[in-house]
């Protein structure tokens, strides 16, 4: 029986193991801020994703979390959201600043109020403190003068690594969409489209196949732009016989997958298909290194001697794997500095990004760690593809 | 001849308005901030969307602007932007803030000595002060103590709200891109589909078409679902002879166009029949309403009268227009207390939104405010569609 979502229960431990640390640290609060580019958080503990507005949980050390957010979202987050409390505030309303004359609002004041029952706090703990909004962190701030004001980003990054196996399904699931919209790509790509109209095939596939959204926007880049790690389609027109790259992926049940392959319309250049199979033997590397209880910055290592060896050191841009789940990039990373062993319950994006001023390629496929080894979402395609 | 961008000169014209501003206020340096789901003011400038990480604009109030980028997206930046000057900081890397402790990057501090020949800063003005990342303002005003920090969101605010010819094409072309989508979604929703399954049809459609990519999550509602004004389409299963709510629209040329409909496969409920014929009327009072030269709040008046009149104020969430360019939904609103003129360059979405507990529906298309009228950018399907 496959799953769809992650089950209620689920959501519910994320919570507790939350106020498990919470009580340690000796923090009152803990307010998790979210955006529609950056949900991660928000989509993990309460199942709403933000469009326009902006979102935070907030969860007490004891009881139960509320959900906060702006003016014009009160029907949407009653029916995704699984916290069924919901305060509504004027600095999660849309960044084009709306006034709302008639509507009474919620203050971050009485929102702290109502979780700890009207007793004082201490200590407010923020997570995602990198994106949080100014005027939502004032207003936290303001709210309560008294309180030390913590970074806690760790507590959600820690607890998001390590993934259930309803997690592990999702993404499994994830990835299978993926391919077959990488399958629909292949099948319609032809010279003279725009690399946008390429991406339409995709993501229409996506969408047919119950994703509920791509993992992020597509890239499908052409000539020099294979260069480029992170990117969009644009309105460049595909040649045959140039270097293509498609890198993409969808969500499913919330979870995030990707592919990343170089191809060919036509015939590969010769410096690309030489490219192409030190990419294909790199990942196939990285296949056989990763483990459980090994040093990350070992996978590291061996990837890096592997391109020392083939003389493409030069076209490393950043380390072989990236944490993966409800983000498509997440912690933990693999680089030179990995001071961690690898744990089951892992899961990575192996993602073989090497590039220089000409051209660039991508072999990117999701993995996971088990108690004795790894299991690859996808291995498909990992070959020179001429179309 | 059409146009599928913004020509280069257009792009400059903005700049050396915004620097004439920034002189009649004294402000020495604008920093616009931008996101990757609030990239607006970053497309206007300089035509970078960024992912991932986020961005700046800094305009001198003298000399050449300058693009601030994070870590990563350096190709990617070189390639999209208009503006060729790019810096790199730590602050606009990815929210999961990975360490790049081999990369040289550049400071604020050293940007804002970089665009001012040296010369001492006084007066800093902020743009996208209710999204801007707390460690970016941070970065900001540490750079440059003795500063005083203003907030100038109005210039950009301003400047965006009179449409140019160039800017008013291309919504036009975004706006039959859309229609070619909603037909795709007409074509082949059935009993049955998931609400996503059906948006893959859609978006597919926008991308085939040449849209860069959609103008917001699409939504593709069922059910009491319609009542939803901000939403995303879901695993909810359609049924036949029940409200279904389209709301989506698509980006070309970096501008945003949208259509909403209701809807239904089968036989529309009586109830909902009614809400969608005062829909139908209550948008075609407000397109034979809009001209230049009046207020608009005298717009609202009479959509809110008409409302009335018919028993279905019960029914309003907001008011009948907001403005729309590179935003698919920004300044100005036209509420009860929106003291403007229309002025001839405007576009407005008009967006009859009108729900209750059970169920709700859009009507929604572009239009333009012309010398001596209106320009709707779609006229079609305002009528019950039983599909």
């Amino acid at each position: 029986m496959t799953i769809n979502k992650i089950p209620i229960a689920e959501y519910k431990e994320r919570i507790e193991k939350i106020q498990n640390i919470l009580k340690q640290r000796s923090i009152d609060i803990l307010v998790v801020f979210g955006t529609d580019s950056e949900p991660h958080n928000l989509i993990y503990l309460s199942n709403y994703w933000p469009q326009f507005e902006t979102s935070s949980v907030v969860i007490p050390s004891d009881g139960s979390p509320v959900l906060v957010i702006g003016p014009e979202s009160k029907t949407f987050a009653k029916d995704f959201s699984l916290i069924k409390k919901i305060f509504q505030v004027i600095e999660h309303r849309e960044s084009s600043e709306p006034n709302y004359p008639d509507q009474k609002l919620d203050t971050y004041g009485e929102i702290f109020n109502f979780v700890l029952n009207g007793s004082k706090i201490k200590r407010i703990g923020i997570s995602g403190i990198s994106i949080i909004a100014l005027p939502v962190y004032e207003a936290i701030v303001n709210s309560s003068k008294s309180a030390e004001i913590i970074r806690a980003d760790d507590i959600l990054i820690n607890l998001r690594m390590k993934k259930s196996k309803n997690e592990v399904e999702l993404m499994k699931q994830s990835s299978k969409i993926t391919l077959k919209a990488f399958e629909a790509g292949l099948s319609n790509i032809k010279p003279g489209m725009e690399e946008v109209e390429v991406s339409g095939f995709i993501v229409g596939e996506m969408f047919k196949n119950k994703a509920e959204n791509f993992a992020y926007s597509p890239y499908v880049l052409s000539g020099q732009r294979t260069n480029q790690a992170i990117s969009r389609a644009s309105h460049k027109v595909i040649l045959k016989n140039e270097p293509i790259q498609f890198s993409f992926g969808c969500r499913y049940g919330n979870y995030a997958s990707s592919i990343g392959r170089p191809l060919c319309v036509g015939k590969m250049p010769k410096k690309y298909r030489e490219l192409t199979s030190i990419g294909i033997e790199a990942q196939e590397l990285v296949i056989s290194t990763l483990k459980p209880h090994i040093q990350a910055k070992e996978v590291f290592k061996k990837y890096w001697n592997f391109l020392n060896s083939k003389s493409y050191s030069n076209y490393f841009l950043y380390g072989p794997c990236h944490g993966t789940g409800v983000m498509e990039c997440e912690h933990p990373f693999l680089e030179s500095d990995s001071n961690y062993l690898l744990e089951e319950g892992m899961a990575f994006q192996i993602d073989i990004f090497l590039g220089n001023d000409e051209f660039g390629l991508r072999f990117e496929d999701g993995v996971f760690i088990t108690s004795n080894g790894i299991e690859v979402f996808n291995n498909k395609y990992r070959e020179v593809i001429e179309l």
